[in-house]
């Protein structure tokens, strides 16, 4: 027998780094874990979700087909409510654009970025991602046989001249033709913090449609927002939907999991036309549609109101977290440590000197497991790319799923293991 | 530009049968559904699902965790009692093959069928069906790429003499190797109703591994249980877990969604452990992890026993409405057509004579529609088999959706618009 029965997927299929670092957590019950990408756990809306639940499921006239399969596409109410809040944030009057016919409920926003993935790539395409970006796409793109190609980015996104030098390379080489999108985490990103400009977002638009003669086919710009509603200071940034133009090449994906509640995993999808139908049909048979009830949650948390009143109760404590953390980096960490103040999401990037080695078979990352501090080793966050090395002296530290006690603690042990090897 | 820059599995995914019937039934507001695969709307546990959130987010201890990221492989509660459930069930002791650890928690049974698919199966490859079978399986091969063989089924289960027969012809063109495994729907059948004997199973499996070795390896069993708790007559059959040293090669997929609320999008796969590790991989890909809200409901409801409770009212639910159809039947519909009295699941088999066709293009199923009356055309039912025909006589009638009124009066259509073209 052949040693492996497996699907070339199956084979590709590692390991996610994700698996690994929960694995940790179990192993080490007294973790202080400055890894996950958990959500505040104490404001989570548990008597919101009830008041909810009871309009939906108590009373005289409960939705009963909140328990029934719904379509496939997606809740009504939701798809409608979701469309038009998203206009309302873009600042965008376009009804084409923000039609609620092009939007797609899926099981969180992770399944659109893997049906995204399966709708558009073959084995040995070329995705371009973010240095460094979400490591769980990483995951989706190894698993379909995708090469990746990091462009770096600088404090307000995307570093533009080097995706057009990348671009450039790839048709130099006849590569143009296996690229298919750029995968962007453009609010608060994952891990850096980072948040991409509008004028960035055009740009980077602009770039892809200079090279879509030459590739044959249109370059999609995948945005991923999953982090845009986790904004505690400063003004919002319009999605690159409301980029003139713009409706046919952008795939956007949102959630309700982060600044709502990841235990209801609802996300969503707004496409391009060209786009929806095929994403559609990958849906009706991965499951043919999203938990009616989870839906119906959402659905009414937008309506009610109760989704806006708990984004601002959320606002509140993230910054107050993220304060937090930033405090105590000020306090314990050597000033060699470079990080960014973060205005939202849930990540601070902390980039060590470069001599100081921070990957999972560092010193320093198994100093901090025997202190009982778990962070995101940088070199988890640079996808897969034969062209360049992996930077391995960063750390993504997440100030959302530990108390305030524990960030400080945390930090405070970090930066002792950190400035006794500078 | 290419006409498609889509992927090849965009490309093969064609508009699944179950789109097209869900858009007729909008088009059609007046239509009596014998088609949908919906669940009995009244029965619906409505009362038992808000009791259960009440345990979980209310009262001064609420679940704070249910509205949190739970881990990619499912709730601990819920994966243990399931797969105790499930052991009892089978009246099986061994605690190796019924062990949670080989449990995955999944978006209803159906997201656990596209990842087998994914996990042991490449373009090409061959996958074993029955036939008829459910077709949104259909739509997960097709766009998988994958070929089906329709080996027919006896009232008590698969054809084993055609299983071995087609194995021989395959073995013969050498595409043996191509094989990967057999897809059962075991209970109730969806469509046929037929529930296949436990005998069946175990000489599927013996045949199934007399042709490993020229395989190349293993030949796996998909046993799709998705209505095993829907019997409302007669005696439940084990799995074929249950068979001696079956566990390495059976894959069992079990579903809350039909037997508790189809809007809680619960279901699960017992998998072998060579397995295991691999879709959970994959899982983690798609979503790491089903909501923890609904696996809580799910975990609360077999703890307490209202999930018990709750199969209870339904048997008996189902018992009234599939007798309300065949009572309709014996009166209505002629003598010719053939038909078997359903013990459970949602569905009965009708073949009328083979001269009169019952496809979506036969004049039968047009006057049905004008007369307001959807069923599912039996050869939809038909996986595409370029070594036969696909039978077009027969409809699969669903008393599971509409209200007994709505049954009786439905199959009275249909039963003049077939006794005059007999």
């Amino acid at each position: 027998m052949k040693s492996s029965f497996l699907s070339q997927l199956a084979q590709r299929s590692k390991e996610p780094a994700i698996s690994w670092l929960m694995r940790l957590t179990l192993d080490h019950p007294k973790l202080i874990s400055l890894a996950a990408g958990f959500t505040d756990h104490e404001s989570l809306p548990v008597s919101q979700t009830m008041r909810l639940l009871e309009q939906i499921l108590g009373g005289k006239k409960p939705s009963r087909s909140s328990l029934q399969y719904g379509s496939t596409a997606g809740d009504t109410d939701l798809r409608r409510l979701t469309a038009h809040d998203l206009a309302l944030l873009d600042g965008h009057a376009d009804p084409e654009t923000y039609s609620a016919d092009r939007l797609l409920v899926t099981n969180g926003s992770q399944q659109l970025l893997y049906m995204i993935a399966e709708c558009l790539c073959d084995p040995g395409d070329i995705v371009l991602v973010e240095d460094p970006s979400y490591f769980v796409f990483f995951g989706v793109a190894q698993s379909h046989g995708l090469q990746c190609r990091g462009i770096p980015i600088q404090d307000d996104g995307l570093d533009l001249e080097r995706l057009d030098r990348t671009l450039a390379t790839l048709k130099r080489k006849q590569q143009l033709h296996r690229v298919k999108m750029l995968y962007l985490v453009s609010y608060f990103q994952n891990p850096s913090g980072i948040t991409t400009r509008l004028k960035k977002k055009a740009g980077a638009l602009a770039i892809l449609r200079r090279y879509e003669k030459e590739a044959g086919h249109p370059l999609f710009l995948l945005e991923d927002a999953a982090y845009r509603e986790l904004r505690f200071y400063g003004p919002d940034v319009p999605s690159a939907l409301a980029i003139e133009n713009a409706a046919d090449r952008v795939i956007y994906a949102g959630t309700y999991s982060k600044p709502f509640a990841t235990g209801i995993r609802v996300g969503f999808g707004l496409l391009p036309k060209t786009l929806f139908e095929v994403v559609y049909r990958i849906k009706s048979n991965h499951d043919f549609g999203t938990s009616n009830l989870l839906q119906q949650i959402m659905a009414r948390a937008l309506a009610s109101g109760e989704y806006e009143s708990h984004l601002t109760d959320l606002h509140y404590r993230y910054a107050r977290k993220a304060h937090a953390m930033t405090a105590a980096l000020r306090e314990c960490f050597p000033r060699q440590v470079e990080w960014v103040e973060p205005s939202g999401g849930l990540y601070v990037w902390a980039r060590l000197p470069r001599s100081l080695k921070s990957g999972i078979k560092s010193e320093l990352f198994r100093s901090a497991l025997e202190k009982n501090v778990l962070y995101v080793p940088g070199e988890l966050c640079y996808a897969d790319d034969p062209t360049r090395a992996k930077p391995n002296h960063e750390m993504r530290l997440s100030f959302g799923g530990a108390s305030e006690k524990d960030i400080r603690e945390g930090i405070a042990r970090l930066g002792r293991l950190i400035s006794r090897r500078i």
